[in-house]
């Protein structure tokens, strides 16, 4: 056995305990009865201490400086090589009782929340919070040394890797711009259309359900591969074989579950995707955070949203639930689902609005990251930021800071992913309005199948192969850009 | 720290990836779709070797060797510490890459079973198990030298730590005298009392599993850390403090549920009524797989099948399914629960000829270990035992060696830990009638709480501090003895 094949067998070891995590983590959101949740605690601990100890073995980092005097030639071997070396540089980095101690401080943390923005109370979760910041801050010191990388760069690299603030701050501050003028103007657009006729309903949750799962197998979902359940948080969880995927409910409407449900289609689909001969290895998995928004917002903004699909939807919806057929023309619908306005909610966000939510993400745990805010100080910050950026300041923290799981769970440097996500959604929909033509008229029959075919190909065959602009490059022809971004928002939004 | 110390930790961290390996087996049986098996295959091996190189690490022997040097005064902590030292020469007994390799076999046939079982086809699985068996002989020699014990006898030590086959054998041999005897006269007897009338229905299955939560709950199971799910195989799975019991359910009657569901609640409550103090230390798990089926078979069959228990289940049956109040009176309901009949299936069973099955059971798995008995020969050796043991013959194998899941998993010299229970059961209730003179009392009321307190107190509170036999001493004044189970059948069935 080669120690490139030695390397392989390694790190598939490793990725099969991280399958492990995501499994138990799944079940911790969707199943365990609350009287769990100390256990579960110290499981995800020891499993992530475990894979933390796999893959700073020493014999591990001998095989490492073995392989890389005789580089595999295949292309994909040695790109896998590469990412191997940067994981274990990454995990070499962080001491074991670091990573256990994240471990249990993200899920005490996390626990506290669910109960803490439910009651909209800052104060019961600030010393959970504090103590995952200060965790967090220690990690990202140790890596970013490890790399030459600032300590937020270093976070921002886990979840994308080779992409820093330096790359989206550019980008952010030019979509700030963008939207002064564009907010008011879609606004003034929409006002002049009329308001839409919601659907009157009702929507019985198992009605609900079904449709979710019929348009889900529709765009490609594989059941015997998939499961969709309910959790408080919807997500995409479980491993390329075996995707689970969330959504909630409630009888007031049906598009928060059904466009919920088909965002995460897209995540899944990516990972269902994915190439089994190089699965379990860096070079097989998804290329990072960004490029999995992309495949989900590719399915609910592009897709879903855009007038050839809603027209096949309508029937399905009138069919489900009933009433006025003229409801569920696609002006209607339209009008509905791409309505903008300025929420506090991120996930209720539309997507001209999205961004400044992520804008307001970034700026904030930046400065937590830095030491320039504190815990204590975050939610005044917050809602400085919101005033500033949308015009509107939170009546209360749950829905301010409160909001979103991920800072109380420990991912701190991911949201940008959601931006760079949707706007790598809509260079790749353009790419794929060149290379297939007929896509739309397709997706007007409820037709994905082409779509599929091509982001199968020129996203999730490619894995981790390439960085993320490499990616986009190979996929799209260019780098990630803004352009066709502003491009689709125009079209959508700023057209009378 | 004391070497002691330290031991409690690394103990502390196995039990801890034996619970992550509990949880996703339980997602495996109740959750996963059937494109995640063979991943699932893989992470349950991955995690099987891992906590085997936990257990098998030179510094934790070493640890082990300091630490009896001067051992603990604590009997608890004395007792652990034996406790490590069995464990720590089970795991060394066996080389890693057979622990990994029984778990993929294990799962593999498992999965292939499933099938195998549905469509009757033992070629189907026959190549599968003779991989199992072959591993499971080589563990089982490997363990047999490392305590001076046959084969056989250390694969039930696995299972019910100090009981091996010279245990068993003379309580077998006369039960199957007893048997021959006692069948045909319960028969008559039976016969003399007429047939009970069945209830009518309909069962449906949400009525059912309302009706089951409700009962296993007020016999004292806490849903704040437990789940009732639906699987193909009921069994009662998870953690102390996250019991997973399941059910299976069919409309046409409902006792299988009922019954089958406060098995596992007697299971789920011995697990959630270990001490905390010793939670994840050897020393502070379940007595064994027999002391643990005494606990679901106390509540199953001593007291969801008695008069008094009956006469409070009478009226919760009849306002769930309503019909001829007469039919829910004591008598009737007796007659239904307590049916005897010569049957193919195990599970369904009645308490007479159980032991009968068990010990068919029993002979063939220890001819299968000793080699005496070769895979392909099962079908037709499984078919003779029945037919000399109870006088029937299988129709297909089906309904004969492909009916137990335990073999297909590896599961060898588990099954005496059945009968071993049933007659422990019988043991304990009797000396709770001694302690709690209106224990039938309590229960006539639906009340088990004074019941609860005893085996809390004598049984679970004691976890596995001593071996079967001293806890059976500890708690019921003398070892097992068969006395009290022929006395009870003798009072349930064999008196006019």
């Amino acid at each position: 056995m080669t120690a490139y094949d030695r390397l392989a067998t390694r790190f598939a070891r490793i990725a099969t305990v991280n399958e492990a995590i995501s499994m138990l983590n799944w079940d911790a959101s969707v199943m365990m009865p609350p009287g769990g949740a100390a256990a579960r605690g110290e499981q995800l601990a020891v499993l992530s201490g475990l894979s933390h100890e796999l893959a700073t073995a020493s014999a591990l980092a001998d095989d490492l400086t073995e392989a890389e005097l005789s580089p595999p030639a295949d292309p994909w071997a040695a790109g896998n090589l590469a990412l191997m070396r940067h994981r274990q540089q990454q995990a070499a980095a962080l001491p074991a009782d670091l990573v256990e101690a994240q471990s249990r401080a993200n899920s005490a943390c996390e626990s506290v929340w669910r109960g803490a923005r439910q009651t909209s109370d800052f104060a019961a979760v600030r010393p959970y919070l504090a103590e995952v910041v200060r965790l967090t801050r220690e990690a990202s010191m140790a890596l970013g040394e490890a790399f030459g990388l600032t300590p937020y760069d270093a976070l921002m690299d886990l979840y994308q890797r080779g992409i820093g603030a330096a790359d989206v701050e550019p980008i952010f501050t030019a979509y700030e711009g963008f939207l002064a003028d564009a907010l008011p103007l879609a606004e003034a657009i929409q006002a002049g259309r009329g308001i839409p006729t919601p659907l009157p309903g009702p929507f019985p949750i198992p009605t609900q359900e079904a449709l979710c799962r019929r348009l889900s197998e529709s765009a490609g979902l594989d059941y015997r591969h998939a499961r969709l359940d309910t959790s408080a948080h919807p997500f995409s969880g479980g491993t390329p074989t075996d995707n689970r995927i969330t959504s909630r409910y409630t009888e007031d409407e049906c598009f928060q579950s059904l466009m919920g449900v088909m965002h995460e289609t897209g995540h899944a689909m990516y990972e269902a995707g994915l190439p089994r001969a190089y699965a379990r290895q860096p070079v097989g998995e998804a290329a990072g955070m960004a490029a999995h928004e992309s495949q989900s917002l590719l399915i609910e903004l592009q897709v879903c949203r855009s007038d050839a699909y809603l027209s096949w939807l309508g029937p399905q919806l009138a069919a489900s639930f009933g009433g006025d057929p003229s409801l569920y023309a696609t002006g209607n619908l339209g009008g509905l689902l791409r309505r903008v306005d300025r929420g506090f909610i991120r996930v209720e966000a539309n997507e001209v609005t999205y961004p400044a939510h992520v804008i307001l993400r970034f700026r904030l745990e930046r400065a937590l990251m830095a030491g320039d805010l504190s815990v204590d100080d975050l939610p005044g910050a917050w809602n400085e930021g919101m005033q500033s950026l949308l015009g509107i300041t939170p009546p209360d923290d749950r829905r301010g800071c409160l909001q979103d799981i991920h800072w109380y769970d420990g991912a701190f440097g991911y949201f940008p992913s959601y931006t760079l996500g949707a706007m790598a959604a809509a260079q790749i929909m353009a790419a794929i309005r060149r290379a297939v033509p007929d896509v739309d008229e397709a997706m007007s029959k409820g037709d994905l199948s082409p779509l599929l075919g091509w982001v199968r190909r020129e996203i999730h065959g490619r894995a981790n192969s390439l960085g993320f602009n490499d990616l986009m490059v190979a996929a799209t022809g260019k780098p990630l850009e803004s352009a066709d971004f502003t491009a689709h928002l125009t079209a959508r939004y700023l057209t009378a």
